[in-house]
């Protein structure tokens, strides 16, 4: 009985720290690190002893109490929703790895999902085309029968599609929420929510507390966790500047395989997302193979002898006996050999690509911006975002890593809230990671 | 006129060697190596001091003369047909590069298009999709009016388009026959040849003499020439086993780019062959600006700021600025860092997949094959197919490599008259490049 006492003690700290620091708060992660429990956090907290509090936390202590963390710890007890902190088993590893990672997951469903190595992160447009629609079904549903979990943003249109196939194909399926798990958003997948629920093969996680309403920061921000939670993440659609596109940073940022979806047509703009991704290096998705090859390299013991007969161990073996045994070298590595490395754009480039105006020589007359904003010019509606550009009113042209060591918010945050600051106008990204108020 | 004097005397031997060892052999380079001109190898020829002389030769030298090499030269000259032998000044430099160079090219239009290092072969299909016309001549007509020269096969389908595109843009192009460049094959293109040789932008170009009638031999063939000719060449559009994939191996053979359209349905079997393709690290050809950035890093001084402000050399500089002092790797580098190598299946498992069952631990059951043949078994219509079917039928399973030697062949040209003949039904490829007769 020890367990069911000490663990609701810990975790109403948990509960706490999350309410105060908010999603990917850096610093809260570091005085974790430095203090060693979260209830050393809180105490230092409350004690005043730590004179770097971010502000936006200095005001949140105020408004939330223990008290209020206890009743969201006995609120999930009794909601069948799991509360997963960074150092909770249940955890799901990879995540722990990723910059920053969720300090407390809430989940509902089954979290044994969060066990399996073979997850796969699938991505895309809300809008799909009828193209897109068959190749996410096809290679998801194969991925799934070969024992893939399939994680997605739970969104309308690719997200959906891809979470239906998983389940429709007799596999699992994990859903990040922008929003509380308990929250009934997006409306339109109330069914696939329900499907995910009852089955025993699905599973809704989130970083933010039950009954969290879904705001425009909270997208960006969950990107981090699609990307985080698996070896691997696919874009299957994606116009320029589509949200897609920040988990595909989110996965190069944390150094995991990204897969996309070759654009069915390179004149279409609805597929002109995936080009500079492509360009980038992102590995052709073409077939759920190409998926069973990169995950057969770091998971071996988890390929079954499939009921079609792929198996990726006789494929890559035949290969690697018949390429070590080769005159000519692949012209993977011919290619890759002779292509100038600097000839080839970043993907932060691809992602922000910075206007041509925009180039070094010019900032002085960014320079002579700043300051020219009025009192009364509009505001992002999130917190982060309204941070995030008064910082740039008063600063004028900033780093990215200068902003964020300014707010206390993890660069690959700060980086997808300043994408869609810039998809709303607020900013400009410039030559260089620098942005700018606009 | 010593100029006029001379070069008929030479270029009488340049065609008597044509004509006696016929396109692509090997051992008659390593006789011009050896002897060092035209005239000692065919000295040496004539006085039996070529213990080694292929058999095809010892039996085509006792039907051609110089004398009809004399009028072969004569008829090319009063047909504007230019003789280019391998030392002349207007050979192509590339072209010179690969493993067996044509000896002889015959050219009719204008020669100096072979003289530009912005030269880009195009190939693909007979039958293309109307995606696959939209994006060759988009990416074509950019091309040509940036500057480069289109290079393709003259073929109907991709070839034509792609040619017609290159001239309609004001552009110039060249297309490589399998046949004499007098030929007017295939019909359907008579149009185009006009068009071509009237505007002054076109060349044809040719291994094979005047009035050669094209064999389905001669094409594989061609297709070093195709991608030796250029930089880097690009499939447009090509199902499993399509020809298009020889010049995909020749140009990877020749340490050429290769890059190909991404297949606009994956499960679509008309693109298939792009698959392999791209898995073996194909560049994705997207827009023109693809070919742009890999040219320029070799040719930057060719590129002029174009009309519609795309100057590739500003992207690059950009570019390489940008990723000397971004924090993060990009992505292309990474992932090639993390795929492991041994999992890529190489080219040459691409175009000719060996059968699963056709493991080394077969061969017993593969020897036990040989010589099993029935004397009256069809063979193929040309000599070369057939010289192959019966020395695989004599020799049981065999490596490239070894047949190569035995039938003094290159082995590119080999592995492509060995596609053809897989595709014909007279040979299967086995695991490693081994080769069996059905």
């Amino acid at each position: 009985m020890t367990d069911l006492h000490e663990k609701p003690d810990l975790l109403r700290y948990w509960v706490w720290l999350s309410l105060v620091f908010g999603a990917g708060s850096m610093k809260l992660l570091s005085y974790l690190q430095k203090l060693g429990s979260p209830a050393s956090v809180y105490d230092a907290v409350q004690a005043g002893m730590l004179r770097d509090l971010p502000h936006s936390a200095q005001k949140a202590m105020t408004v939330h109490s223990l008290n209020e963390a206890d009743n969201i710890v006995y609120y999930c007890r009794t909601h069948d929703i799991a509360l997963l902190p960074l150092d909770s088993e249940d955890y799901p590893p990879m995540l722990r790895e990723i910059g920053t990672p969720p300090v407390l997951l809430t989940a509902m469903g089954n979290t044994d999902l969060l066990k399996n190595p073979l997850s796969f992160s699938v991505v895309g447009t809300r809008h799909p085309s009828e193209y897109t629609e068959r190749v996410t079904t096809g290679i998801v549903s194969a991925l799934a029968k070969t024992g893939f979990t399939i994680v997605s943003g739970f969104a309308k249109g690719v997200d959906a599609i891809a979470h239906a196939a998983a389940l429709h194909s007799g596999g699992s399926t994990i859903g990040v929420l922008g929003c509380g798990v308990n929250v009934n958003y997006p409306r339109e997948n109330q069914h696939l929510r329900e499907l995910l629920l009852s089955g025993g093969n699905g599973l809704l996680l989130s970083e933010y507390l039950p009954g969290s309403q879904p705001t425009p920061a909270n997208f960006p921000k969950r990107n981090r966790i699609l990307s985080g939670l698996g070896y691997a993440s696919a874009v299957m659609e994606a116009a320029l500047r589509s949200g897609s596109l920040i988990t595909a940073q989110c996965a190069a940022e944390q150094g995991r395989y990204l897969f996309c979806v070759p654009p069915a047509d390179v004149f279409d703009p609805r597929y002109a997302g995936l080009i500079p991704l492509m360009r980038d290096g992102a590995i052709p998705l073409m077939s759920h193979e190409d998926v069973l090859m990169v995950y057969y390299s770091r998971y071996p013991q988890y390929y079954p002898a499939s009921e079609n007969g792929i198996r990726p161990s006789e494929r890559l073996v035949f290969g690697s006996a018949e390429q070590s045994s080769a005159d000519t070298p692949p012209v993977q590595q011919e290619l890759h050999r002779r292509l100038p490395k600097e000839s080839l754009p970043t993907l932060e480039s691809a992602v922000s690509p910075a206007p041509l105006t925009a180039v070094p020589g010019a900032s002085g007359a960014a320079d002579a911006g700043r300051n020219a904003f009025a009192q009364d010019a509009p505001l992002p509606d999130d917190e982060d975002g309204k941070r995030i550009v008064l910082f740039l009113r008063e600063h004028g042209d900033t780093y990215a890593d200068d902003i964020a060591d300014a707010l206390d918010m993890d660069l690959s945050v700060l980086l997808s809230a300043l994408t869609m600051l810039e998809l709303e106008g607020f900013v400009d990204s410039l030559f260089g990671k620098q942005f700018r108020a606009v």
